[in-house]
């Protein structure tokens, strides 16, 4: 087995080694990450400046770009053969309900799903704890399971792993994503010349207080895993708005 | 009634200043958008360093972040009420099929669907073209429309303008997003030290031959109007995964 590693928060993060670590019980590994982090860059590309590539060792790379960036780069032109599997994180931090979609993590899963090969994100749904071994291990679990079953075309798990012990983990849940608002997102400062400027930030507050939610299972101490799909299209609306007006613009030059 | 307007492209792109006269027929305008081209940067929010929001004149604000950041700076904390609607755009070069997940201009109109503003994204199909004014003119009609029908929590609209004159447009087309590939994505170089450097480019390749795709709809000189959604859940998935061993996971400690 061939497997394909990276992540959002950079090359040297704890979180990456401990999943290359998980990974290696189950075959070659090789990661293709950014070289620094990129939290937050969600599925954006580089287009505007080239791009480096630097062999760290004889299984990782070092890409001077977005998660997005380095798997592309990974499947189209750094790799020799085509990986299994793509496993993303372990992120330090969750990501849960609608930041999955500002998520680098995630963003290199959805690559690697539209790229043709099936994907994984995990997260640690802490910013404090360095402990990745308890995902890790699932991680390890999680990924022979894939391999067994397969996924759907265009479907990638998204996983968040409760940052507590082995033993405090209450089970697994298969869950859809909730959804959460933030308070305060916006801190407004003012700088020595008196000219004001931004922090985003705010704490999320879930406004999805569903048990099959993400959300609930991290906050419950359940491991989620959650099915993303990339097909945007809203299909229900589709026949609404053939019955507006739009529709007639054609007649109007 | 009170419009954002936002972009990926920069707020001296004429594809924005297109969009703001074209509003202006309808109500109040207020650009918020980023001071610099800001391109294929996706969902992706500035979280590592502050983000500054320079007023240009009474109706225009240029923001040191990305399409996302300028959206949530505006409805959390740059503008003193609640605009009605946000449009996005009109961007140089399509929004289609896969290829929203990496649009700057789409993000923006995501970030004011998830704060609970309507949105609609505005792309001319074309990198060359720039007459931005018939995609202008559908513009006004098109979000006449949505302020009369309104749309779906947590739906917006991506549309798309062929870059061809009125009276070539063949009409509207509501529609799903198609897929596409790349070929010879990553494109590999070596500089006067040589060592390698990569550029991220390539040529779509339409996927899905679908007539109801928003592809289809381009290559036809229709308008495409795609209702999107942002509830990224693959529920279909959700009760196969409950089938795997790896809910047994809780019994391992």
């Amino acid at each position: 087995m061939y497997i394909l590693i990276s992540n959002d928060d950079g090359v040297q993060a704890p979180g990456i080694q401990a999943l290359r670590d998980a990974m290696r019980t189950l075959g070659e590994t090789i990661i293709v990450a950014p070289d620094r982090e990129q939290s937050a860059t969600s599925h954006s590309l580089t287009f505007h400046q080239p791009i480096r590539a630097t062999h760290l060792d004889s299984e990782t790379i070092a890409v001077s770009g977005t998660p997005t960036d380095s798997v592309m780069l990974a499947l189209r032109s750094l790799l020799d053969r085509q990986p299994d599997i793509l496993v993303s994180g372990i992120n330090r931090g969750p990501n849960l309900a609608d930041d999955v979609t500002y998520s680098g993590t995630v963003a290199a899963a959805m690559e690697s799903t539209l790229l043709g090969v099936p994907a994984i994100a995990f997260s640690l749904a802490s910013y404090e704890s360095e402990n990745y071994q308890v995902a890790a291990d699932f991680a390890a679990t999680l990924v022979k399971q894939v391999l067994e079953h397969g996924l759907p075309q265009d479907v990638l798990l998204n996983v968040n792993i409760p940052a507590v012990d082995a033993g405090e983990i209450r089970g697994v849940r298969i869950t859809r994503l909730g959804k959460r608002t933030y308070q305060n997102p916006v801190v407004k400062k003012e700088d020595p010349r008196g000219r004001n400027y931004y922090w985003l930030a705010g704490t999320p507050v879930n406004t999805d207080l569903g048990t099959d939610t993400d959300t609930y299972a991290i906050e419950n101490d359940y491991i989620s895993i959650t099915p993303i799909h990339l097909d945007l299209t809203h299909y229900e609306t589709i026949s609404h708005i053939r019955e507006w007006e739009v529709n007639l613009w054609q007649n109007r030059t």
